[in-house]
C-alpha cells in the first residue's frame, strides 16, 4: 500500500436544497454533530448556504440572515460549496439542480427515494463521469445504515435475495389490524392521529414508496440499475381484517413485503428462465419468520447472502432524526471520500442488465393464500380443488368456514408452490362457476 | 470536491497468515470473489503467499506449491504483499507478526478478537502511525457488517448503549434450555454434537469471548481503546435449568447479553458517577424485547443511537464463509483505500479514556432476579422482604414455589431497580439468616 497521504481537507461546506421538515432535521443533526464529529474525525462541518421557497418563514437553527436564499441554482453553482445536500422531494427541479451539483464536481447526499427510483441510472453514471458520488442512506428504512451494509459489508457475497418491510406506515396499519383486529380504514386513522401518515396516504399505502426503495437496494444488491417500472406492485388499500383474520388462523402473519429475488436459470422444474423477482405486495409469512416480529412503524431488511446466509437490520424507518442521522452518516462518507471510491473505483451501477432480467410476476412461482366465497351446496369444495388440479395447482391446506348471513361460505386455501399464471388461469375458471359469489381474494406467501 | 482522481491500483496481493479453517474459508471466498469483485469493482484479489504449519499437510483451491510457506515473516515483510489476512489466532506471534506488516504498511485484516480485546490500542495506533488500517470485520458476528454499520452508518449519533447476544456457542446452548428444557449440560453436549462447540469451549461458556467482542463493538461506539479487563464476566457455565424455567413464568426469557451503556454524570438519584457500564453475564429480558428471539447460533447486536434509536443487526455470527464473507469485505475496504482514511483521517480509537470511566459492576443500576432456597417456615418470606428493604431494595415479584422432595422451598424474586453493591449486601445478610439453605443464585434484568 502507498505510504503518503495528503493532508486532508478539514472543512467542508454544506449546501442545503429544502429546509422542510426532513431539511431542518438533517440541519439540526448536523449543526449538533459539528463539534463531536470535529473531534472524532477532524472534518469540520458548516452549512454554508440554504434554498428555500419562502424567506419570510421564521428559520431557527442560529443560522444567519445571510445563508438563505430562494434561488437554488446559486447553492449547486456556488465553488464554496463542496457537498449538496438535496431534500426538496420529488422529480423537478431536484434531478435539474442535483445534475447540475454533480457536473461541478459536488457531493451530492439525497433523501430522494422516487428522484433514484426514477432517474437513478442517469444521475449514477453522472456521478462517475465528473468523479463524485450520490449518497442516499437517508432514502432507504431512516437511521438503519442498510445501504452501506448492502454496498460495503456484504460485497463478498453473491446476494441471493432481499426482503424487505420498507414502508413504516402500511406496517403500522397492518399491526393494527393484527394486533387490535381493527378494519383497514381504522387502521389508516390511526396511523394519521399519530402522524405516521400523510395526509394523502396514496404512496405508501399502493405500495409505491416501498418499490421505490426496493429498486435502490437491488441496484446495490444485484449491481445493475433497474427501475420503478420494473417492480410489480401491489398495496394494501382496502384489505379485508377477514383475510388477516384467516391468515392467522393458518399460521401466517400479513406483512406488506418488498422482495427481490434472484433465480438462476435452469432451476425452475418448469423451466421458466432465470433473472431477477422484483414485487412489492401484501404477503403472508409464518410467525416464526425473522420478519414477521417487525412491529408498528418499523422497518427490516433481511438480505440472503451466499456467504453469509441470512443477515437482517432493522430499525425505525422514517423520522427526521433518523433520517437526519443518515444523511450525517452520507455528509461524513463524502467528506472523508469514500463515497466517491464508490462510485469511480468500484464499478457499482454500471453493469448490463442483459444478465439479470426482471422476470413477469406471471411467471414468478410461490404458494398461494386464496379466498373463495360460495354458496352453501355440497360437492363445492371438490369442484375447486378439481379445477385448481387440472391447472397444475395443488392444495395445502384449507379452512371452511360456517355460512354467513347472506348465506355465502367462505373457504380459504393455501397452495402448494405453482407458477402464478397457472394459479390465475384456475382462478378465472373458478369465478365464472356458478356457484362462486363475489371476487375472491388471493395473497402470495414466503415461507 | 476536489476533481481529480490518480489512476488507481488494480490488482492486490494477499499475504495469508494461516490457512486452518476460517482460513482456508476466507481463502476459498478470496479466490471465488475474484472474477466478480473484478467486474463489480475493477479491483483483482490475488493470494501471493500463505503461511502455514506444515508444508507436507495436503492444501486445496489449487494454489500453487510455490504461494505455501513455514516463515510468517517472509510474508509480513514481502515488498509485494499489499493486505495481510491474520487468522492465525491468540496473542504470539500473531502480535509481532501484525505490527510487522503494520510497519511495512500493509493493511492488515483479521478475525482476532483476542488480539485485538488485549493489544488493539498498541496495534491501532501502529496503523495511524504508518498510514495504513486494521479490518477487524470478521472479530465480531461474522458476516453481519456491524463493525462498518456502527463505524460509518452511525457515525452521526452519539451511542447510549450496545447490547449484544456475540456468542454463537452459548446462545444455542441457552435455545435448547429454554425450548428443549434440556440441562446446561446436555445443551453443552448437543452444540458440541452439532459443531457448534469446540472441544473445550471454556472461552465461549464463561463469556470471554463475548466480552472480547463487546470490547471490539465498544471501541468504535464510543471512540476509545477498552480492553478485556474493563469487563465485569460472567458465564453460563452451571445455569441451573430451574432459573431459566422460573424466568420464563415471570414473562423472561434467559440470555447471555453483552452489555455497554453510557451512564450520563448526574443522572443517576443516588448519585453515582457517570461512565461507561461494561458486562457480560446472562441476563433475563423480556419476550418482547428485540433480543428475545435470537435463537439458536444466531448472533444480534442492538445499537441505540441519539438520533436513530434503536438499530439491530442480526445473522449468523460464525462460521468459514461468513467469516470469509468479513475477511472480503474488509479487504475491499483496504483495496478501495477507505481502510485506511478511517484509521488517518476519522480519528477513531485516539479519544482519551478520562471521558468516559468504566463503571465497576458495584455500582451498576438494574434490576434483579434472586432465587433463595429456605425452609417451609411461617415467617421467612416477611424476613426477606425486610432484610431487602432495609438495605433500599424493593421487590417487584415474586414466585413462591410448593416444597421440593428435600423439604425446601425455592422463592423467586425480581427486584425493582437497585445499584448492585447494595443488592449484594442484602444478599450477605440473607445468606446468614437460618433458614436459608444452599447458595442462592442472582441473575440481572434488562427491560
Amino acid at each position: 500500500m502507498a505510504n503518503q497521504v495528503s493532508e486532508p481537507q478539514k472543512i467542508f461546506r454544506i449546501g442545503m436544497l429544502g429546509f422542510g421538515t426532513v431539511g431542518a432535521g438533517a440541519a439540526k443533526l448536523i449543526l449538533e454533530s459539528v463539534p463531536p464529529l470535529k473531534d472524532k474525525t477532524g472534518i469540520e462541518l458548516r452549512i454554508h448556504k440554504v434554498a428555500v421557497k419562502d424567506l419570510h418563514k421564521p428559520r431557527l437553527l442560529g443560522l444567519p440572515k445571510s445563508a438563505f436564499t430562494t434561488n437554488a441554482h446559486e447553492i449547486v453553482n456556488d465553488p464554496q460549496v463542496d457537498i449538496v445536500v438535496e431534500v426538496i422531494g420529488g422529480l423537478e427541479p431536484a434531478k435539474a439542480l442535483v445534475l447540475q451539483a454533480l457536473k461541478h464536481g459536488k457531493a451530492v447526499v439525497t433523501a430522494n427515494k422516487a428522484l433514484l427510483a426514477t432517474h437513478g441510472k442517469e444521475l449514477f453514471e453522472a456521478a462517475v463521469a465528473h468523479h463524485t458520488s450520490i449518497g442516499f442512506e437517508a432514502s432507504v428504512c431512516g437511521g438503519v445504515p442498510v445501504i452501506g451494509a448492502i454496498r460495503d459489508g456484504l460485497v463478498g457475497n453473491r446476494i441471493e435475495s432481499i426482503l424487505g418491510i420498507l414502508n413504516g406506515t402500511t406496517n403500522y396499519i397492518l399491526t393494527r389490524m393484527i394486533e387490535g383486529r381493527t378494519s383497514y380504514a381504522q387502521g389508516l386513522l390511526e396511523a394519521q392521529s399519530h402522524g405516521y401518515a400523510e395526509s394523502d396516504p396514496t404512496m405508501d399505502v399502493n405500495g409505491t414508496d416501498a418499490a421505490q426503495k426496493l429498486v435502490l437496494l437491488s441496484d446495490l444488491g444485484f449491481h445493475s440499475t433497474f427501475s420503478f417500472s420494473d417492480v410489480h406492485v401491489e398495496g394494501i388499500a382496502g384489505l379485508d381484517l377477514a383475510d388477516v383474520t384467516y391468515a392467522a388462523q393458518l399460521g401466517y402473519t400479513m406483512k406488506l413485503l418488498a422482495i427481490a429475488k434472484r433465480r438462476n436459470p435452469g432451476a425452475d422444474p418448469d423451466e421458466v428462465p432465470g433473472g431477477l423477482e422484483m414485487r412489492v405486495h401484501p404477503t403472508l409469512i409464518p410467525f416464526n419468520h425473522p420478519l414477521a416480529n417487525v412491529r408498528d412503524v418499523n422497518n427490516a431488511v433481511l438480505v440472503k447472502g451466499d456467504a453469509t446466509g441470512e443477515v437482517m437490520f432493522y430499525g425505525r424507518g422514517a423520522g427526521m432524526l433518523p433520517t437526519g442521522s443518515a444523511i450525517v452518516a452520507d455528509i461524513l462518507d463524502a467528506a472523508r471520500g469514500s463515497a466517491r471510491q464508490t462510485f469511480t473505483k468500484l464499478q457499482f451501477f454500471q453493469n448490463p442488465r442483459a444478465d439479470l432480467p426482471v422476470i413477469h410476476i406471471e411467471k414468478v412461482r410461490s404458494r398461494f393464500y386464496v379466498r373463495f366465497n360460495v354458496l352453501d351446496k355440497p360437492g363445492v369444495m371438490g369442484k375447486l380443488a378439481t379445477v385448481l388440479g387440472s391447472h397444475g395447482v395443488s392444495i395445502a391446506s384449507v379452512i371452511q368456514k360456517e355460512p354467513q348471513e347472506s348465506g355465502n361460505v367462505p373457504i380459504v386455501m393455501l397452495t402448494h408452490n405453482t407458477i402464478e399464471e397457472r394459479f390465475r388461469v384456475a382462478l378465472e375458471e373458478i369465478k365464472g362457476l356458478e356457484f362462486v359469489k363475489q371476487s375472491c381474494a388471493f395473497y402470495r406467501v414466503e415461507d
